[in-house]
């Protein structure tokens, strides 16, 4: 755990190497990746068959590749009555937030007489990558499903691997709730480029999101161009800023559920009491203790765990745009004074009662978030993601002679004369 | 050329075939781009200048690197006055469609009491790679820079290679024109490397954009994550439905305007009308003679060019979609009844008085749109590509019952003790 002070005389250097730290796997996967994704192009399902034999110790045959609708249907009407309840709450208030995502189109006619506008339009087909074992969460089907779904995607696709056979009921039931279309027990590297590419038996999709191991990254990321992908994803990451008037056992916990998810994961308290710093940090030793999932938690926060004390609270901003993390929590009274001025964040949590938590199930904005500074330049998953925009121009006889003379000029200066050619022939020129 | 009839026996395949074929290069830049970019990341301005005098043939010193403010409103005030009025109106009507597209913040109570949003902001910087020779287009500086400044970029850098020292000055008006901040002579993968992750001269950005070759492509799909990227770009296309009541000059015209881009370019017509398929046919041959660009125009028409004659226009959406084309026109008495199939296409121009090469310069639309079938998946460069979305979530005393013990059962459910352990405190649990 690192401790920094920012009236410390080497505060701006240190701060800066917490800035530029990389926690992200280094592991060269990239030739890997790039034998499997060529090998599931030009061989097709006979290469599927061939990784997941090898990675998942299991070959499925025919049929077997599909986990039919009745059967994600039954894991989700097998669900104990208060997580069905969770479930189709949480569902209904991402549905409900990403509705009002969509996008308007437009189609006018301005004052030079051109009539302008976009359309926009879902994509025809998603894939959704869902990690098989540990991390193979339901929420987070949900928060890539409902999207796409809400986008208008007629075909939505899950892809996740099924190790020796074993497949979690509650992701199929989360699939069911969601309206999946397909479910498909393939995964790593090699189930991206089939969505990607397709095979004789699955069809390609258009889009391909969801979390993944370093291989599905990279297998995304390569892939990005001849598919769209949602983002490069990498560990979770919280900012906690928090005045001495929090319950430290609060603010502990808070950092502790982003740590408890990968060794990789970083939780930062920002707070201006160095005495509350303290009681922070013994209460993490005690939380952790408490933990099922304190091994992965302890690695985290020992290796990534960072505490800042500031002279005032005022400093938390700017620190807080450099850092540009996934999560910030404003845990003080008046939280939007603080955060009129974050520029760079994935998603912002106001004031004391809202733990990240309550943000990855039910709140309704969407749980997938821009990692590693990237809220600098990107967003979280939105209806967008899984919508493109056509633009249209109709120019009429009457308006050609407003906007038709200028093409020219600018044609004529890039030396492209067919363009200007074909804007002169209809001015009779 | 190619020519197809769908009533031929094989049309089915020949097509197929037309859809799959894949115009961009297979040149293998990759490693040497991997190599320019870590020299880069690792030497700075040192490696910058190395580059720069290999490929370039010129090295800068000190202040040289950079084309200062004063110079581009020279070469602004040195145009000529049709010229300067030509790009005026181009500015002038790009910055008013763009504007239009600025995203609507969010900020709600809904019935459970919890407060949702979200917060749009534009990213710090943005780097524009401006191609340097023939390929530096001033319109392509507007469509790139407006965008990023109606954004609300607070720093724009352009960078372009000057070989030999050569500047284009058309492409400095444009860069006064649009507001550009820095303009730094430096091209090439190089270029795009140092604006992702900066050197002691320049500082880095977080969005690039813009046009270039092949190893500036590769340069930004490498670099994507690290900054974000507007798109990967292939050579471009357009694809003419037309009826024969066409003057078949003027759609010619309109193919060559994008086959004189690039020998790798493409240019495909549907008509429902043999006879004028032939006229067209014939007319391009005349039309190319008469181009400065016939060596260019002819190779992509020879090796590209594709002409499928239908029974009805209204086979033509399904062609269209499964072609997704960067520019479709509609040269028919109702554009809009074919238009409503269209679901996959980067820009529309509708009617017969709308030539692709109006919407290349002054219409108001981007100009910069997905290739290679990419508008199944992506749109236009639009001021979404310089900005990102902050949601954020305020939960309250009286609303944390209504949302924590939902949350608290899927936590529970996939394992992750702080999780829960964050809401159960709140809850008094």
């Amino acid at each position: 755990m690192l401790r920094l002070k920012t009236t410390d005389a080497d505060f701006a250097t240190r701060f800066a190497r917490l800035v530029k730290d990389r926690r992200e796997s280094d592991e060269n996967v990239s030739r890997d990746v790039q034998t499997i994704i060529e090998d599931v192009r030009l061989r097709g399902d006979e290469a599927l068959a061939e990784y997941t034999q090898r990675f998942d110790g299991h070959l499925p045959q025919g049929d077997g590749w599909r986990i039919d609708a009745a059967t994600c249907r039954e894991a989700f009407d097998a669900l104990a009555p208060d997580l069905r309840a969770a479930l189709e709450l949480a569902a209904q208030r991402i549905r409900t937030y990403h509705e009002a995502q969509l996008p308007q189109d437009r189609d006018y006619t301005d004052a030079a007489g051109v009539r302008l506008g976009a359309k926009w339009r879902a994509v025809d087909g998603a894939g959704l990558y869902v990690p098989g074992g540990r991390a193979a969460y339901p929420s987070s089907l949900l928060m890539n499903a409902i999207p796409a779904k809400v986008a208008g995607v007629g075909r939505l696709v899950v892809t996740t691997p099924t190790p020796k056979g074993e497949i979690n009921p509650l992701v199929l039931a989360a699939a069911h709730l969601a309206g999946v279309d397909e479910v498909w027990r393939v995964g790593g590297a090699q189930a991206v480029a089939a969505l990607a590419y397709g095979t004789k038996t699955m069809r390609p999709v258009d889009v391909i999101t969801g979390p993944g191991n370093a291989w599905v990254a990279e297998a995304k990321r390569q892939l990005y161009g001849v598919v769209g992908i949602d983002m490069v994803a990498g560990p979770s990451e919280i900012l906690v800023i928090a005045d001495a008037k929090n319950d430290p056992q609060w603010i502990a916990a808070d950092l502790l559920s982003q740590a408890e998810h990968d060794p990789a994961a970083q939780a930062i308290l920002i707070t201006n009491d160095a005495a509350f710093a303290d009681q922070v940090i013994d209460m993490v030793g005690v939380e952790i203790a408490l933990l099922p999932t304190a091994r992965v938690a302890k690695a985290s926060w020992e290796t990534h765990g960072t505490v800042i004390v500031v002279e005032s609270l005022d400093e938390a901003p700017a620190l807080a745009n450099a850092l540009a993390a996934e999560h910030v929590e404003i845990a003080t009274d008046d939280p939007d004074a603080l955060f009129a001025q974050i520029r760079h964040a994935g998603s912002v949590f106001l004031g004391r009662m809202t733990p990240e938590a309550i943000g990855d199930y039910v709140a309704g904005p969407n749980h997938v978030l821009p990692t590693g500074r990237r809220a600098r330049f990107s967003s979280g998953l939105s209806v967008l993601d899984f919508m493109k925009r056509t633009s249209f121009i109709a120019v009429s006889d009457a308006s050609i002679g407003a906007v038709g003379p200028a093409a020219i000029a600018l044609a004529d200066a890039e030396g492209l004369a067919a363009h200007a050619r074909s804007i002169e022939l209809r001015l009779g020129i």
